[in-house]
């Protein structure tokens, strides 16, 4: 007995044989580490007892250092729990729950670090070393911390401070994903420039990057691997358990793609690399963005989880009472349909250092004229839209696309037929605000140089909200989108703007990881596949909508810019006979409680608002900022029902999409506050509505609701129904049926 | 007689047979340029009838086109004869002449680009393509523009805004030098990262960068060929013609290293490459630097040569009224002997943004606090110096060397015991202005991120002046220190600083060009190894300096920091057995006249010029700007010996350096004026002064002098001589000699 005890004991304490265990507040996620005899380090993740991640190894590779990714060896364990709330400054619901368990494991790993060969040494000679090379023995500690929330499971490294770790170069992070078959999956290709691709489905099995849709057609483009994939990367078992893998809090660090073995259906990290062929440079204390794990057997738990903001560091703006959801329309479809242009005049070859724009042929055409964007204003200012982006309004967009030009905007020159002072007095006139843009046309580089001298042009002129762009093969040349040094450009051009109260949406930017919990001025970015490709491509597929939440949105809002009415581009161009929005028009007003951004654009031109300002109406009422959601009915690349309450206010907004097969959405109104009646306004497809054949028709319905009801909303293919749902008048009451 | 005369004229008229021909003004030197039968470009050059460059080709690699060195046409061809002078804003001397012939040749080409393989297209439809690939015909023109004045031949390139040119990569510019024997050649290695080698005096043929002097030693190196050099290179022919090769006004272009065929005795020109392997990113119209070519059988007049600087584009400075050349002091030296130290504390591991520095504890040896500060600027104000640089004044210098860091420094904030405003009132008080320091420690895009807060934080506290350097593998990474994107970010620099009226000292810059004219607040720069090597490693050997005016300073300025007085390192640390400065006091007194700069540093200890004040006296006679230059006697790697009248001043001052050799340097006074008496103090080398076993003794002595007087003047090895000579009182008149 007492033999049996000791050994007992011996066990329980001795850390390296033992697993370590920790589950969610719930009970239903569990996460267990251990090293294995080769002092590998390996965890797992299973979900209601069932295994979602098999054991998966985790470690790195080092420059000039001996692996570390074996012969650890466990010194400390720490276990907490953690249980609070916080409000967002802005979001999808206004308080959120942070409730975790955490593991926090401490590695530590003696090697020993093989001498520089005779090659080596004589080549440094002429060269000198790039990295430190270490040679004898070097103990090495890492931090691997994991928490575990009811909605999944997140975890990351840390590099302490330690006296033979000060500055490395990471060559590798090797962290594995094996999971447990050959699951359904949503995928982008792993590509290091862009994030603009249609998503595929396909099992696991059938990832190919080199054959999924979009291949070739983007313009700025690096696939790496067939067997490549981005994240947010969405899953479904054949049991119907929904596995969604991300990063949260991606700071100082390469964006994260994932290869595929489509045999044994294991994911590992790929990280981007850099300009001199390694991964990230790294200086102790160093940690990764979190690797995200959300569960559920349900999809509307996975939209539903707060995990990626819950593992992100809180919000850096003291005071953010200048940090304001809004509305936009804006000088820019007309851009992406031809109506007019970017460009002031027809030439291809300008400097904007040298060129007197002035003395330049305008061709005509140009979009931001002031006469223009003051009609713009007008139609803002009329319908309580509150900004008006203008793009195209600064020298330089003769020549700007695809020539990897470095000094290709200043953000401060208008061309001549815009007058910043006069608009901006114009727009402040009319209570709404011009929303300034800086197309960097990816040359990182220039904007750094220029970026104090943007913001305060912006400040002077009473802008407070940018739009950016990085279009095209990024400056400092060698480095790639998804790249630590332009997750470092989007992250500081963040952070500074807040030294001059500035918001941002970032588009072509890597697809985001929570970090607008910290900087809440980043309203949000494109980084994924927008409306503006039904434009002038191939376009979005019915289904993109319906993934897109699963996929791009785990991460943080998407500027989609949806609200196209004309749907059919041919009506611009007749060259353009296939181009087309590839959704009815009612479902281009649910994306506005679907597609969450606290900066929503009603995209197209007024002229076709004004030809329908019944159904403009819904882009009218429904809110950007949200005390409250509910995700009521989802499924992956299928369709899409929620249901959201306006912040501080008593309205709610539902949104219902499809893919290519119509169906009924159904709504249950039981969140609303019992007793009391609502006037909900239905818009709708009409039963003849079809996304291809006849994508603009559309009706719209009152009626009275209370808690009690439950809509059924037949949506066409491609189709979608909005609902806005506000507190009942007496004259409603008159006026309106009650729903049945 | 008809045909003779249809023949003539039709040779007359053919360009593409003859040659074109220009002369210098006074006749010397010929410059001819023609195609041969491949329709390549040749030139060649020759000086009183003899032959300096034979037949060399000119032309570019351009990626994704074809070859652009052959099958070219002459299509038209300009003389012009330019006469005039200019005045620089500061200078060695006040007036320039700029008179020059000039032929600009206009080639044009037609090719045929080949069509896209295969592989290539199957490769881009993953990949998108780096650069545009014409296929098909391509007509290209190109101008040659060549220069040649009586000091020598400039020649450019300009690519003219042309349909089928806008945006390229040259991916070689291949230009030839075919010299026409095995010459006498002063050279450094070709090394993209580092100009800071000691030079090797060999013949053409023996030339190896691999075994030349100090191969391993500084830390940031690229040797890339082992017959490979950097310019400004000098030679002297077996005839006794001195020959010097270089760039004028480098910007927007990578700097130019030369191939040496150690067989033929031809360089090629070898630009240095960028991040992604290529040379230089052009945009139509544009135009490489001028390559020089300086030319005589005098070793003096090389020196005298103003040719590079009349290449360059005047000024950008309207009113230059705030430049000033000026005379500093430092805690610098104190740093490099090991006095103190650059960092507050040590640590090896800070991060500016998160590390609180007031709660590291001081190691009590930081050289920049206040009350040391202090007593360099009372030093400084007592003996008419005007600025005080102070060298880790701010945070982040306990890790800053070798870790290839990207985050090193702000600018902004200071160690716990600098106290910024204090000081800087202090040294206003008294007349003298510290010198702001930005080490960026190579991390050029941090520099730039944070460039106009550092200006501005000058502004506020009344710096002028900023000493710039640039230690350490540059960021953006893959970029080297002499690769396109650095030479703009220093061009960059020198020019946003003229926005906050800043002058400028850059260290580990590219070696300059000339753009001192355009950008004259860019006062001085190192790019060359400097006196500090004298402290810490080998050092200079006493031909050092006799070598630099004809390699180093022919491009600019130097910041050499001279005036060391304490010579051996030893009485700092007794472990610096060996390390001393390599000259004799005179000889450092001498090198404030032979090392032009308008920025000169008393670089040594306040208190070792205390202790011989009677020779630091030169030092604060000395002017730092020149009505005036005389370059009496020379031969590079020997001796030098000039005269200079200081501005608006009836002053002259003299130095005199030799190499190992002792010698007598002669210095005839002829260019005073006539009928007018002068007192001359002369600093010189006692008999028993020697560089190494005796180099601290020395003599001063007073003469009275006019224009009649031939100075002899003799130097130890390693040795030199200073002589000021100032107007002569009555009272000189009773006390001194006349000089015999």
């Amino acid at each position: 007995m007492k033999y049996t005890l000791l050994i007992f004991l011996f066990l329980v304490f001795n850390f390296s044989i033992l697993a370590q265990n920790i589950k969610s507040p719930d009970g239903n996620l569990s996460l267990s580490f251990k090293l294995n005899d080769k002092g590998e380090a390996i965890y797992n993740l299973s979900y209601k007892g069932k295994s979602v991640v098999e054991d998966s190894k985790m470690g790195f590779e080092i420059k000039g250092q001996p692996t570390l990714k074996n012969d650890f060896k466990i010194v400390d364990t720490k276990t907490s729990t953690t249980n609070n709330t916080w409000n967002p400054v802005w979001g999808e619901v206004k308080t959120i729950r942070n409730h975790y368990k955490e593991l926090a494991v401490t590695l530590e790993q003696k090697a020993v670090g093989k001498p520089k060969t005779e090659e080596q040494k004589n080549k440094e000679l002429f060269v000198s070393a790039d990295s430190y090379h270490h040679v004898g023995d070097i103990t090495r500690r890492l931090i691997i911390r994991f928490r575990v929330f009811n909605d999944g499971l997140g975890f990351r490294y840390e590099f302490p401070q330690q006296e033979q770790l000060k500055y490395f170069q990471l060559t590798d992070e090797h962290t594995e994903f094996n999971l447990t078959g050959n699951h359904k999956t949503f995928w982008i290709p792993g590509d290091y420039d862009t994030n603009e691709y249609a998503y595929n489905t396909t099992k696991l099995s059938e990832v190919n990057a080199y054959k999924g849709k979009n291949v070739g057609e983007i313009s700025t483009r690096v696939l790496f691997a067939d067997n490549a994939v981005q994240t947010p990367l969405m899953m479904k078992t054949d049991e119907g358990l929904y596995i969604n893998i991300h990063e949260a809090s991606s700071i100082n660090y390469p964006v994260m793609h994932m290869m595929v073995d489509r045999k044994s259906f294991g994911l590992t990290t790929h990280l981007t690399p850099n300009a001199v062929g390694t991964k990230a440079f790294l200086q102790t204390p160093a940690k990764t963005p979190w690797r995200t794990v959300i569960v559920s057997d349900k999809a509307t738990e996975i939209l539903d989880s707060k995990m990626i903001l819950n593992l992100n560091e809180p919000s850096k703006v003291k005071d953010p009472s200048w940090i304001r959801p809004q509305k936009m329309v804006g000088v820019w479809w007309e851009l992406h349909v031809g109506k007019s242009t970017w460009n002031y005049a027809d030439v291809n070859n300008v400097k904007i250092d040298k060129t007197d724009f002035s003395k330049l042929k305008p061709n005509g055409k140009h979009g931001a004229n002031n006469e223009n964007v003051k009609r713009y204003i007008d139609f803002a200012a009329k319908h309580g839209i509150d900004g008006i982006l203008v793009e195209g309004w600064n020298v330089g967009w003769e020549d700007w696309f695809g020539n990897w030009k470095e000094n290709v905007f200043d953000f401060l020159t208008p061309y001549p037929d815009f007058d910043v002072e006069m608009l901006n007095k114009y727009a402040a006139s009319k209570g709404v605000k011009l929303i300034m843009h800086h197309e960097t046309s990816a040359s990182a580089a220039n904007y750094e140089r220029r970026l104090d001298e943007a913001f305060s042009f912006m400040n002077k002129y009473g802008y407070d909200t940018v739009k950016t762009g990085y279009v095209g093969r990024i400056i400092p040349r060698g480095e790639y989108h998804d790249g630590q040094t332009m997750v470092n450009h989007f992250n500081h051009v963040a952070e500074r703007a807040i030294d001059y109260k500035i918001m941002i949406d970032s588009h072509e930017s890597t697809r985001p990881t929570g970090l607008h919990r910290t900087y809440p001025n980043w309203l949000t970015s494109e980084a994924a596949r927008g409306n503006e490709f039904n434009a002038w491509s191939s376009g979005n597929p019915p289904e993109h909508e319906t993934i897109l939440p699963f996929t791009r949105l785990m991460g943080g809002p998407m500027d989609y810019t949806p609200g196209i009415f004309e749907i059919r581009m041919k009506v611009y161009d007749e060259n353009r006979k296939t181009e087309q929005v590839h959704t009815t028009l009612a479902k281009q007003l649910a994306l506005y409680v679907t597609m969450y951004s606290p900066l929503q654009m009603a995209a197209d031109l007024p002229e076709n608002y004004e030809k329908r300002m019944d159904a403009f109406q819904f882009i009218k009422d429904v809110a950007v900022d949200w005390d409250d959601t509910k995700i009521l009915e989802a499924e992956p690349g299928d369709y899409l029902t929620m249901a959201r309450k306006a912040k501080n206010k008593d309205e709610w907004f539902i949104g219902a999409i499809t893919d290519e097969n119509s169906r009924t959405a159904t709504a249950k109104l039981d969140f609303l506050p019992k007793g009391k009646k609502y006037v909900a306004t239905l818009y709708m497809d009409t039963d003849d509505a079809d996304w291809e054949k006849n994508p603009m028709v559309y009706k719209i319905q009152k009626f009275i609701v209370d808690n009690k009801t439950n809509l059924n909303l037949k949506l066409a293919n491609g189709g979608g129904a909005a609902v806005s749902i506000l507190p009942a008048s007496s004259e409603d009451f008159r006026r309106f049926k009650t729903y049945k």
